[in-house]
């Protein structure tokens, strides 16, 4: 229950995060957009370092569905486990900017006209999604302590250097589409970003099983 | 008297750093508040890292009413002790907005006139004392090393993502009535504030007897 | 191989890093160019850090010319492997150019026009190398762990201290000349680049060739 | 001669990158000083911490004559050193200053306009200097680790949050008195500065003489 709560309340504050932000530097920002990034990208760092260092210790801090389902690729998390992940992330990701909407007086239920599409989006995203899980992998692997600065540091870089702002998150994607602020994402939009995450999961995967394939032959 | 000077000292650089950095993003940002936020919430999340680090080992840098509330509650500090905390954080607070007044060449005393009411700010402060809470708790049971870094990033985003911009202390909203600046708060808004960070404490306080409880059934 | 890939994808990501978030910045910083130049600077140290302690491991993480010719002279690398490097680095650092180009939706070749020239700017360029090698050089002798961090913090601080923006490292400015964006440098103004940034290492390496001889007689 | 050029070197730097990114953010800002401010504060809190690691082991990284002064008087410097180091911080802090003015194509040698006087300002140097010296004090003996990210968050945050600006230097005010820039202090204005520095140095070093004797009665 513990792991499930963790999953839940980590992903609704990465989401409050990532949208309050949004909101406030668009607010307050003039119309300078890059204003309104700079805190955007910086707060979402900072609150992503402090989300995995208190709860990775508990429900290892996926807060993704691509994320768990690497995890259970490898081995680290069974099946109905992964189930349950996803439940708590997609529901907490909803529950998150529905509470940040509250707490800005905007309408609750909103649906975002934001459009993020085409084929150098895609790349973006799809690019995006290998780079976060690698550094997840890899730093799990290697510098385990490492593992908040350095995720929370490639969230705060990717939304500068790609096309696509770095959701490279299913949940995220689809609770963005629910926004119709900065961060939002046209419902329409969606099913491209969920479709580049997943084939940059998989090719990970496959890159996986065949280095593992061939250190055990 | 030492731990008492610390906290006295701390919450008085505390407010002279949430306090000054916001005049001077104000004065220099020409009309773009959000340039103020990132001067603002990057100064106060540096200079909390510092005040942590330093005043920690001392007081255990609390700086916080709420934060001697849930330690007394806690066992960590006695009623007495806690009700000299109180002052010292409350009189430093002010303290510290008058030397940052000062400093600026402003009226020592001024009353805010920024409203900040409203549900919506009401339930962000509400969830800013929960989460500052429970980052503190969590930290200081499970990375000890980790909390000044956690505290200072945990405010930073604060800063950005809450619609109330993450008071979180009633001795600052008490303070921050005293400034008619960027981080202002009008006196007939503070009861409000004060409420919601004491509801949030409560909740804590009566989930942590709970488990508690629950743990020596 | 694997450390060839290292330097290859390395590079290739650093550059769509800066300039990425140079596009990004000039895109949504409405004629802002300090504004633009954060982001530069904040996302380049935070992607640096992250590149660095992952590939660091694997093959040193040079991503640079003229630190693989250091570390040759140093003898920590053999000459055919230091040349394999260097074709890793600037392949890799132009195909980042492409990448980035496909994301963001502009023409993948492309030819910079802006200057970058002047004895001024060269004196920057051969101070920017001769920071960078010595805070890799003692970093790695004196504070391994930090290197990371250290090189990461000062290239953002170069970015903003020195007339040429840091580039220190050929690689770099070949691939900077082949995008016409906020990041680009004009191919004549090239070889003034690499020419001051080659002096800066032969320099350093006379003067670790002269303190060897003199502790060895 | 080691600790000499130590020091001499690392003023040199610290001023070139306080200037430097003081004269990229007025040039790129538009008329923004709170965005320049942000670019001087980031780049100078980045730097330091880059000199106090690597320069710290060496020469203590004290870049500051009242440092010096206050480390001479606790015994770690003998009188004739700390004159030796005066000499190399007052001579380095002008070569910085010299060769930004180089890098940028700006006249060597200028003098600044930029009057920074008055009770609140001196009040706020001399709060910076007794701030700055116990951050320094305090993280010797109880986070020696911790001390560069110590000082470059202190100077970050001090930045923006003192209507001086925090240069609680000496040499760094004498050494900005040569420079018309963003971050330059009129000739005439310098006195005020150094007296508040002296007066912050001289009650820390009272204060410490007190306490000493009363532990040994």
């Amino acid at each position: 229950m513990k792991t499930y709560f963790s999953e839940f309340i980590g992903t609704a504050l990465l989401l409050a995060i990532v949208t309050g932000s949004g909101i406030m530097g668009e607010a307050l920002g003039g119309g300078n957009a890059a204003v309104a990034l700079l805190g955007n990208s910086i707060a979402t760092g900072a609150g992503l370092y402090v989300l995995i260092c208190l709860l990775g210790p508990i429900s290892g801090a996926h807060f993704n569905p691509v994320v768990s389902l690497m995890f259970w690729k490898l081995g680290h998390l069974d099946f109905s486990k992964m189930l349950g992940y996803w439940a708590c992330q997609f529901s907490g990701a909803i529950l998150g900017i529905w509470i940040t909407h509250y707490m800005f007086g905007l309408a609750i239920i909103e649906t975002s006209e934001k459009s993020r599409a085409g084929s150098g989006i895609w790349l973006s995203e799809f690019i995006s999604t290998l780079i976060l899980l690698s550094v997840i992998r890899i730093g799990d692997q290697e510098a385990k302590d490492r593992v908040p600065m350095l995720v929370a540091l490639t969230v705060t870089a990717g939304y500068w250097f790609t096309s696509s702002t770095f959701f490279a998150n299913p949940a995220v994607a689809l609770a963005r589409s629910f926004t119709n602020t900065f961060v939002g994402i046209s419902p329409s939009d969606v099913p491209g970003f969920v479709i580049a995450e997943l084939l940059a999961t998989l090719l990970l995967m496959t890159l996986a099983a065949l280095q593992y394939k061939k250190t055990n032959d």
